[in-house]
């Protein structure tokens, strides 16, 4: 796969050696996550909201009601910027100004499309699905016309991108590996835990194998 | 505490069940996490970057590079829009429709203002480390007069602010429940592993207090 051009708009100016344009990490960074943040703009005012997401090759899907501000905002603007972000740990350094954290981030910036055609709607809302739960989507019950048209789905196309990675050890000052202060890292990552089963659900079913395979899959 | 002021900025429309300006809650959601995205407007785009931060009484406080475009941009603005995430389960429920994520999140707006004043600055420093770490400051180098000079740290009055929260069970139609299909939640966190041990240190030097009760504090 092709790097991403690297233009003003996502050029790493700080910290270029942590920047990346991989196309293929730039994905991977994205398919670990099911949340992202988004901005937007308005009435002037920039805005940033916690939304789900799919990723369906160079395109993000995110949906919403058909009032909700971000998504008409978005629609108006034409474009947005999105931000996946994976904590991978706390760095703590000897010093001060060299603590820092491991982290994998991506910045998208593309154009924004309101799907509404019905069968691109529900194919946008099966990626969202699958992109949460892998396979999952094939066993629940699929958005019927009224739930269709009461949800608006944006496509985001991921036309700019670039990466930012740390990892490995504090990077202290020469002189300060003398003073007798701790360094390292504390590891931070996101777990998953047992499915909790609805409390109205009869004894007879069971999780299916879409949610046994997420937590397994989820777990270290 | 009293309440924050709603206005049109935060005011939640879509889900206002999950809504709250409860000053105690979004404290106490900003103070469970150290990494936010905050948006910026760049040459009339909207940029989202995931940054670190310290909260102290109604103050956020960033910090970066003197060059650092975000940092740069943040100041001209004059305001800034922060959320915070903290991301508690997958709600899966018995239709596509109504899945959904158990969360809580924080918006804030409010005024930038660069800490310029050593001493200001240092009390800044010391707020984002000790957001971090609890009681770290202390133990470590403080910054020298070069580091602090190469530091730039921004304040953000918390104005404006909301929380949105999610907890509970999958909420399906009612025919829905006859449906012969899983429902329930997959409980997420984020988890705090062993302090690891920075290669260059001598073997007589052990983590601190800090650490220790930082590991032992964020563990169920």
């Amino acid at each position: 796969m092709a790097n991403f051009d690297i233009t003003p708009l996502n050029k790493l100016v700080r910290g270029p050696k942590r920047a990346s344009y991989d196309r293929e990490q730039i994905y991977d960074i994205l398919d670990g996550k099911f949340l992202c943040h988004i901005g937007y703009s308005w009435q002037g005012k920039t805005v940033v909201i916690p939304t789900a997401y799919g990723r369906k090759q160079d395109k993000i899907y995110i949906h919403g009601s058909l009032k909700n501000r971000m998504m008409l905002s978005l629609t108006e603007a034409g474009e947005a910027c999105i931000s996946v972000t994976h904590l991978d740990g706390l760095v703590l350094a000897r010093s001060a100004f060299h603590h820092s954290a491991n982290y994998r981030s991506v910045n998208i910036f593309g154009k924004v499309k309101n799907i509404e055609g019905k069968k691109e709607k529900m194919q946008a809302l099966k990626c969202i699905l699958n992109h949460m739960v892998p396979d999952h989507w094939e066993y629940v019950r699929h958005p019927n016309d009224k739930e269709l048209s009461a949800t608006m789905v944006l496509e985001i196309s991921i036309d700019t991108a670039s990466a930012k990675v740390r990892t490995g050890d504090a990077v202290d000052e020469k002189e300060d590996h003398e003073l007798p202060v701790w360094a390292g890292i504390i590891p931070i990552s996101e777990t998953v835990g047992e499915p909790v089963y609805d409390p109205l659900l009869p004894d007879t079913i069971k999780a299916p194998e879409s949610v046994l395979n997420y937590v397994k899959n989820n777990n270290p």
